[in-house]
């Protein structure tokens, strides 16, 4: 049979070695039998069959790395340092070429090392886990190969681009969907891209004449808030000095500080900044925080926002996913009430790495702010309606294709779908938080049930459990998470993140957005942290 | 045999039916028997054999859509206006789940539409042609679906990256192939860190002080560069009216002004500015324009800027890939001299997109420019070298690898490889050049061999050819360019692009970059516009 000899390790077959237990390693690292060059496969003549095989054969390769990599008897990682890594392969880039042998070589050697991201113990980012549509999706997307500047050039995607984010603006509350929008390379990006329109809504004489013909404008976050906020203001000549942090409570949202009219920390600084004549511009709320997953209060915010007048943003790049949750929903209410809104599908909802969304409220702004009219690609005499050529409102030129795998997840899953993977993560979560928040050796960062999958806590080995130095205490349980992360990438068994915040030293922060957890492996996670902290 | 009962299509099959003259369309578009949902697909319990039969039938889809795409006989484009095609399917997003049989009509119905950038007519955009290597490194990144900011979840990318940047600013000719850069979403961005940058070195209080604390700064480049220069100056605050673009010469660069010490319009320019108190502060040279490719003189703008202490970007975005070849490398000559370079690979070298990167060459700046130190991502107690986890240096947080398909076809090529591709469009637009520079209904619109494959041309129809009214002929003219290349859209059968630049009325831009295109798809190209454009 011509299939067997051509593919010698089908995805069956490999099947068949994992029911067998022999490791699929041991298959895959033979070598093959192309020891023919690249220049081989199409476009060379007849390249075909050629093309075709190999192509088949580094798809056998991934098929058994994402078998591989959703067991939970392989590691999540094969950890070794940069100058091992360095040492163990020759990726050195050579003057000739190598044989397409080597290239699949090359292919399972860059597996061997990589993070298995689909792991169902992996939970170190916020994107976490693999979606087979989703997968399937950025398959053909890159086998599209095409450009999101013009419906010239990516008619499909562009209008999918259309429909999706006219979706998600009715799923924020905006009239019929209306508005505005684009897919950024992330949510720093797409943050970035707010405030440049904010800046752009007071003052539109900025973009010819730049930020010497605007008073110094002042913008303000939570403390807790994405270092992109800051970042974004550097760059935008703003400046990180003109960035204002609001102290968050102890939950690490703003709630205390907003509602409360008189003291009010947000309306404080504002007050503050108005008197030295400055003018604010912009407030970043955030729904769901980098570190404690806190929920900024929208409503309360956006009454501010309104009276004074400033362009009230949702960096809802983490928590913005809630709003497809019927159940989670009510912690973005006032969403609606936003200029903004940064939505992340690459992180709550698992659509592959990247995905990032900014939702605008006003139609025609992006385009105003960003156009430059560039006419070798935006022609104004083009046989069809030019206003599905959406690239001059980018800050990119050339856009990579991030809609189509989003489009096709939504499409297979439907909203309930999405909504049902969203639920199953915070019920993780609160599974994980209410496991430990007696137990012993364990104490919260902060009070309460988390507001996202955000459980942050420390592990307290006996060692240091009843030392009375509070100083000294610190001091040690400052070192047990950098050490307890080391080892889970050493073993491999695991991966879980850990931080410092203000004056809070080194703590877990555990996040769920990986659809392929479970409860056992929440219990895995803890033992797995007590097996390897304990002597600490 | 197993294989036949779950694979009804395999590419063997579809080689079958090619060589029976059997459309695969009409093979493809059965409806399947995929009437489960996505949620049977791992991580379900036991999903593993239904995720490969269903991720195999995508494979299956996507190798008969390549194959398709390298076939002089299929279409280019299956043109519709964006009305007819929101009808022509059901795109729309649904609240209820799809039956995977549902997606892989979508994913056909997609394709379908798609412009197929790999076919031997698609001349459309400096980005064409599909390298199979990168193809393979694409699907294998998707699969790996991780993101650049740590060695943490991306040790082999952040090596490649490393290895990759340092092979590049070895052949720029930096000693040993030091400095720093990084992969960045597109030349546009990459030009935007280059300005960035260069205000951080002659300002750093810029970061934290804004745009309020320098003087008025200002940016030269050449009319004809790309559009990014201006939009990246709108953005940074710096205003479009900062940017000033230095009048080209007939042939698109900066030849004849940069080169009189005397009158350069370069020093003139900067004369003015200085006179008048600004501060110029950026230099952008084009190393390849976009329309015309031509190539502003490095050495003249280097010692200009060497004089003034000026940053020197090199925007070798198009023109940059230049530097992989022994015959034409000299048109850059000088560009060791700059402190920053953009070069996409995704261009020229037929890079999947995007692969875009920014080489700089003073080491730690762009650190110090962008960190913002995030300790959720940057902890500096980590158990490995940190000077790996490179995120913070990125205008981004997370960071799509782009790496991997770039190291890997490199290695698939070698250098060798792609001197060879780029010499061979080279030889392309020189042969266009050579047929049409004589023949009849043709007219250059600059004189003398292009420096890059851009070959920019009008074509005259017999009807307007001796038309003596010079006004009348001319608005003749600026109709036929657009006409032809809806005509090429509608029959599908290749596209080019066309623009107006100045006073000069709509031409044709040939650009080459697509390896899979011949001196026949080269006459082929000159027959369509004759056949389509002789009644006009």
């Amino acid at each position: 049979m011509l299939h067997e000899s051509i593919f010698p390790h089908t995805f069956l077959q490999i099947l068949e070695y994992k029911s067998q237990n022999v490791s699929t390693a041991d298959v895959f690292f033979p070598s093959s039998s192309f020891f023919f060059p690249s220049s081989d496969l199409l476009p060379a003549m007849d390249g075909d069959t050629k093309t075709m095989t190999f192509l088949q054969e580094v798809v056998d390769i991934l098929l058994a790395y994402i078998v591989e990599s959703f067991d939970r008897e392989t590691k999540v990682i094969d950890f070794h340092y940069p100058n091992e890594l360095l040492q163990m392969n020759n990726w050195e880039l050579q003057d000739e070429p190598a044989t397409l042998d080597d290239i699949l070589i090359s292919c399972r050697a860059t597996l061997k090392y990589a993070i298995k991201t689909a792991h169902p113990r992996y939970f170190n980012q916020l994107s976490t886990g693999l979606d087979m549509v989703g997968l399937a999706a950025d398959w053909l997307t890159s086998t599209a190969n095409t450009n999101m500047f013009t419906y010239e050039v990516a008619p499909v995607f562009v209008l999918l681009e259309y429909v999706s984010l006219k979706k998600m603006r009715e799923i924020i509350g905006w009239p019929d969907g209306r508005g505005d929008g684009i897919f950024s390379p992330g949510g720093a990006i797409s943050n970035m891209y707010a405030m440049l329109l904010a800046r752009f809504k007071m003052f539109p004489e900025v973009k010819e004449k730049g930020m010497s013909s605007v008073p110094r404008l002042v913008a303000f976050t939570s403390e807790h808030s994405h270092f992109s906020i800051k970042k974004g203001a550097a760059a935008l000549g703003i400046g990180t000095e003109s960035v204002i942090c609001i102290k968050a409570d102890e939950r690490g949202d703003l709630e205390t500080y907003c509602n409360n009219n008189t003291t009010g920390a947000l309306r404080a600084a504002l007050g503050f900044v108005l008197v030295q004549g400055f003018v604010p511009f912009f407030v970043s709320a955030t729904a769901g925080t980098t570190v404690y997953g806190a929920f900024d209060p929208l409503i309360a915010i956006s009454d501010i926002c309104k009276k004074y007048n400033i362009w009230m943003h949702v960096d809802g790049a983490w928590g913005g996913s809630l709003l497809m949750s019927r159940r989670h929903r009510w912690k973005l209410d006032g969403v609606e009430r936003a200029n903004s809104v940064t939505w992340n599908p690459h992180k709550m909802m698992s659509v592959p790495l990247q995905c990032s969304a900014l939702l605008v409220r006003e139609e025609g702004l992006m385009q105003n702010c960003n156009q430059m009219h560039a006419c070798y690609l935006f022609q104004q005499d083009k046989h069809y309606d030019l206003s599905y050529d959406t690239g001059d409102k980018a800050l990119q030129c050339g856009r990579h294709v991030d809609i189509f795998k989003l489009w096709l997840m939504w499409r297979a899953k439907g909203t309930i779908g999405f909504e049902a993977q969203i639920d199953k993560c915070l019920e993780l979560s609160e599974y994980l938080y209410n496991k430990i928040k007696d137990r012993e050796g364990y104490e919260m960062v902060f009070d309460g049930k988390p507001q996202h999958t955000n459980v942050c806590f420390w592990y307290l080995p006996p060692g240091i459990r009843y030392m009375e130095d509070k100083e000294e205490k610190k001091k040690h349980l400052h070192k047990v998470a950098p050490v307890i992360k080391a080892r889970m990438m050493e073993y491999g068994t695991t991966m879980v993140s850990y931080q410092p915040q203000g004056d809070k030293v080194n703590f877990f922060r555990m996040v769920i957005s990986n659809p392929a957890a479970t409860f056992q492996d929440i219990d895995f996670l803890i033992e797995e942290i007590e097996r390897l902290g304990q002597d600490l």
